[in-house]
């Protein structure tokens, strides 16, 4: 018996994780595997460019988790700087061109993975690819943005958006000396917070030294010398600007697939089925930042670009392909990030996204500690929670504090998988010792609160 | 209508949260509370002394949360000093000693709340009783043991047991400059973890220079000039002491519950139901380190004696006397420590455990870095979980490491309390940025380790 040949588009994240562990599952006699991947880079992590552009990861190299050379140890035939451009699914090929010698071929398929990632959003503004405007998605694309920091003399940073990627640029352009401006739309920095959460944020970020301005609308990318950024408009003010980042957040890499007929979501990417097959099609398979998830809060999809799951669905797809079993039941919508030394957590619902699903809540805020009040060093923390009216079903939480704020989310991450009520959580034994926690932790005094609350409605 | 009275017999955590709860509810006009307290201190944080002793938080005082005057600020009857020495259950009064003058008086109740806490194990031994031994249960305990500090010239510490206060005790004096040595019974120090875990413990604290001999029986304490301690003897050495902490642990004080013919458990605490009312007694409420909890892993009943579980028992109780209602599901056995920057976590059920509840169970144990490997600061952690045989039920998790080690283990609290598999755990959306975890945080890494354990069985 010949062996079945895997095509696996996209050698991040999701993809090579498909393609290694349908590898652990069946050998090359049984299984062939061929990747394409359009940059010179496998199995990177993106979420930690910010850290190499700001001084604390000192090597390109460290983000990157596998090589190439070591994917192909591994029986991968991996094909770099090669772009798929089509996929024929009736015909069961791809049609692929070597970005170096222009060259295409086809290649056909037994079995698909889908694996193109996101892409940046970049409005379509005048200037916006003047030099000294950055993405950051890439870690070509960080490459660049440490050259321009390298070679510009200039003291002055723009960052168009505030989302986890914004603030953690603001916090990396500090560190290398920069005055660091912020521009968001939203009423306050960190938009996948409720306002009042991320006015706490803003409070910080303005501690820190980084100016942040809300409600900006970016109109126009203002260049000098040499076609280089030197200042960016709103409707309002100019910024002026030595380096421009944009983090404005991305979408589903899906122009491939949506050519092809795959089924797409609500917000552009390709819909599965909890093995992480492509709804529709028996041998196809995606994951990673160029799907929707579904939202076990809200019941509906979601797109989060996360290397995380990411990691998941191609666990859970080469399990698939490679005879075993394994299932993505969905995500909560667990965020953590930090600027500088403020903490900042989201798991579940906001506000907004907790009445856009019909759903009807109470909120409770409180103020804790993060260890004992006696304790040295302890810092403030402030937790949000959402219930549901009368059931009292927990909806989310949102943190934002100092050291051991962000990954308290955890607690109620699970919370929400296993669809607790906030009067249950009051009685979670959770870890308790002064360096720790006080000895009621925030998260129960959360609950407690919230609880209440619910006993109103 | 004359007000109802309500007795609290112990002023610490459960006796006054009782009060407050139910003072909250209920005005004075309707309920009267009277509360004996046997020290001179009310609500204090007995897990503090380590810190305070060690000289982190640096005066007593701040370990009180609730000083008596502000508890009769809210109109309770406090009595300081005043011991009780007899509960007539079916006169419904209890017999109480004023410590100064030695007067006693019967007070009677409508309703009573024990909560006489825990007592130091004290082994019966030569010298046990010479100066310079020291138990660290209360705020004397701590005060007699800083005397001892300040006026000796010693340089050596003996710590007998090695739990959290004998760990958390070899931390406090070794910020104050002693040699300190550990001796413990057990095959390895923490023997609330499997023995394989307390290992990692036990090198690290050979590391800090805490000298730490296991399989030690303490034979008898040595005594010098004017009876002061000079030595600690086991049955094989002598180890020379200038201070003796005892940190053996603590039983149920439940001599007073003993003799008034409440029910008692295995190991000596009073016996509840899920409204923490004493069982077969209809206004006899007990809570906090003088009761048996529930044990939701392996269905029995433990001795915990924490004060996280004491606010929340009195909570409950203060909030059923005074109309509400709540109850006290049970614990999970979660604990968290740290000596010196290792932290140490514990959650259900380790080994030992499992197998006198009759579970057979998988074990798998990984290490990994609190952060992502490449963040800087990235410390190893280890992580071992135990899963049911079969079912893949979490039964366990165990972990020792650097920052971030131990509130991990909350996780893994709220997955027991839910009953989840090791498998559904894969699956859980856990906060992750390079800051704050690998991209498979360590608790996924193990959980899908135990995962494929599960599948063998």
């Amino acid at each position: 018996m010949a062996a079945e040949r895997l095509v696996v588009i996209g050698g991040d994240a999701a993809g090579m994780s498909a393609a290694s562990q349908a590898r652990r599952l069946k050998g090359p006699e049984e299984l062939e595997i061929v990747a394409f991947e359009r940059s010179g880079f496998t199995s990177f992590s993106a979420c930690g460019i910010p850290y190499w552009v700001g001084g604390e990861v000192p090597e390109r190299d460290d983000l990157i988790a596998r090589t190439p050379e070591e994917h192909r140890e591994r029986d991968i035939d991996l094909r770099m700087r090669t772009e798929v451009t089509e996929i024929d699914v009736a015909g069961q090929r791809v049609r692929a061109r070597d970005l170096e010698s222009g060259a295409e071929a086809w290649t056909p398929y037994d079995k698909l993975v889908v694996a193109t990632g996101a892409r940046p959003i970049r409005p379509r503004l005048p200037g916006i690819d003047a030099a000294g405007v950055h993405g950051v998605q890439t870690l070509d694309d960080g490459q660049a943005l440490i050259g321009t920091l390298e070679r510009t003399e200039g003291r002055h940073a723009v960052i168009v958006g505030a989302g986890y990627i914004g603030v953690e640029m603001a916090e990396a352009l500090l560190h290398r000396g920069y005055e660091v401006t912020v521009l968001t739309r939203g009423e306050q920095p960190m938009t996948t917070l409720d306002p009042d959460m991320g006015a706490l944020v803003h409070e910080a970020m303005d501690t820190m030294g980084i100016t942040t301005v809300t409600g900006a609308e970016v109109t126009k990318i203002l260049t000098g010398e040499e076609g280089r950024v030197r200042a960016v408009a709103t409707d309002e003010a100019e910024y002026p600007a030595d380096v421009v980042v944009l983090g404005i957040g991305v979408e589903p890499a899906t122009t491939l697939a949506r050519a092809a007929g795959l089924p797409l979501g609500e917000y552009g990417g390709i819909l599965t089925d909890l093995s992480m097959r492509v709804r529709g099609h028996e041998n196809i398979w995606a994951g990673g930042d160029c799907v929707e998830v579904l939202d076990l809060v809200s019941g509906r999809e979601r797109h989060i670009a996360l290397g995380t799951h990411a990691n998941k669905h191609g666990q859970i797809i080469g399990s698939n392909i490679g005879g075993g079993y394994g299932t993505f039941p969905g995500v909560v919508g667990t965020a953590v990030s930090k600027v500088c030394d403020l903490e900042i957590a989201r798991t579940g619902l906001r506000e907004k996204e907790a009445r856009a699903a019909g759903l009807q809540f109470v909120t409770a805020t409180i103020q804790s500690t993060n260890s004992a009040g006696y304790y040295p060093g302890a810092a403030l923390m402030t937790v949000k929670m959402l219930a549901e009216r009368r059931t009292g079903r927990l909806l989310g939480v949102q943190i934002v504090g100092h050291e051991g704020s962000a990954k308290r989310v955890d607690i109620a991450a699970v919370a929400l998988t296993a669809g607790m009520t906030v009067e249950q959580m009051t009685a979670l034994d959770l870890g308790y010792a002064p360096p720790f926690s006080p000895v009621w932790d925030p998260i129960l005094v959360a609950a407690r609160k919230a609880t209440t609350a619910v006993r109103s409605t």
